[in-house]
């Protein structure tokens, strides 16, 4: 299982987290299944198994089908001979997950309740940066789908990014969707939030960071650019886009070769877009985030 | 409205629709909406804004919050202007579009009620392809979820792609949720069904088409392949990947350079790393796809 055993070796060292605990007055999500709290709650055979391999998680329950736990049988040897501590797991039927998830949750098969991770706060960020002569960021201006912010992490964890940067408000919450979009990522990559946007720009820029803000309206594709050191790639909501300040303070604006009657990409796509261009014009910036 | 106009100047020209009916016995969709068949609902402002300026859309009604028609009100006045028949909007408030869809469904105000676009079969692509020095396809092996096939579908036509091939079984309805997440781009990138996979990508290979699977264990980059004239991306489902004998049919398989204990990329953001790296490769080829 080398995605495993690479996770535990490289990938969460170096990652300081700090057990602070989790504002509990974040707005209710829509998404509360009968019974378990949506904070708590991850499925899917991914992000159960690496939340199950992760020493960082602390784990109530698992509740699964056999035919998930068959699938999982190598993360749960894991577990255990690495002397996590874990509960056992609770065989159930499909039906009996269908219940407890909102209706159509796409669960695999495979439910855990678990302490949600501790999320980074900026100086968390500038810390694992300092040491590193290049890093890349993703900071996000008020991107709210689960979905997108999901599929952002995995391609952050794909492509080698040091943490994806959310506002407090105006970004999903840590729920069982966004974990099961990142397919694991959320792991991995974490997801820092700050207060105000602009003034963590400046911080990350007063700490060594070029910040590109990715517009259509930029007057140089990202490919044109020269982004060696540690860049942080500033994204809008669709639609709305950048906010105004928040394109003020970037250090430039870059464009991507996109044409044609359609010629936006949705933003998780244009995230993906962005992190392999990055990784592409200097390979060994992607190759082990956290080391 | 430059993209309006533009589509309707370029993007349809060369189009050879044929209006070949639907089959109507196809599997009947979970997300009906009590009264509305979801074939042929299409919801969202962008949706709704290119299919209404789309002259090959029948559109027999169209339902939209008084907000939402003052957003679409230049596209309104350019489908007048142009003189494609069009009902009268039907002014509802938010709630009773609510109840027309299915519970959580992202209308953003605006529904539509139109006649199903007529789908490409593999000659038609040929066809449009075969004047063409260069042209990119999308080949989809059993990618199911309609939001991944909407966003490829978006991708596609910001990156000039010629159209996105699907097989007639495992692949998603043109439903609204589909065209939702294809953002317009379902009125300009033909979704095309082929009957056997194998078969089709043999027929597009004798017509000059180089067919290139994207894996993961993939033996090149593929940036570091030659792509010029013809491609063919074939993509598989996430977890099974290409099916055995889609990969021995293709001409090469390509990796994209993900490292780290997260891998693997989400479908759609996968195509639109591989299609934006075509584009990239050769800035002309993703101009205009169907002049």
């Amino acid at each position: 299982m080398p995605a495993m055993s690479k996770a535990s070796k490289s990938a969460r060292k170096g990652q300081p987290f700090h057990h602070r605990p989790r504002p509990h007055e974040r707005r209710p999500t829509a998404s509360a299944g009968p019974g378990l709290p949506p904070e708590r709650v991850i499925f899917g055979l991914h992000a159960v198994k690496e939340a199950w391999t992760n020493p960082e998680r602390r784990v109530q329950r698992m509740i699964a089908t056999r035919s998930a736990l068959e699938t999982l049988a190598e993360a749960i040897a894991f577990a255990s001979a690495k002397g996590f501590a874990r509960p056992s797991p609770e065989v159930v039927a499909r039906e009996a997950l269908d219940a407890l998830l909102p209706p159509g949750t796409v669960h695999q098969g495979a439910v855990l309740l678990a302490d949600p991770l501790p999320e980074w706060d900026l100086h968390d960020v500038l810390r694992a940066a300092e040491p590193k002569q290049r890093a890349i960021l993703v900071v996000l201006d008020q991107v709210t789908d689960p979905h997108n912010v999901g599929a952002i992490l995995r391609s952050a964890a794909a492509f080698g990014a040091l943490a994806v940067i959310v506002t407090e408000r105006h970004a999903p919450e840590m729920t069982g969707t966004l974990a099961k979009t990142a397919c694991g990522a959320a792991e991995h990559v974490p997801l820092a939030r700050v207060t105000n946007l602009a003034r963590a720009l400046r911080e990350l820029q007063e700490n060594g960071f070029w910040c590109v803000g990715l517009a259509e309206e930029g007057p140089a594709a990202l490919s044109e650019m020269r982004l060696d050191g540690k860049v942080a790639l500033v994204m809008g909501a669709e639609g709305p886009g950048l906010r105004r300040l928040t394109r003020e303070t970037c250090d430039a604006l870059a464009r991507l070769p996109t044409s044609g009657p359609i010629a936006s990409l949705n933003v998780s796509n244009a995230a993906a877009v962005a992190l392999y261009e990055l990784a592409r014009a200097r390979p060994d910036a992607g190759s082990d985030p956290r080391t």
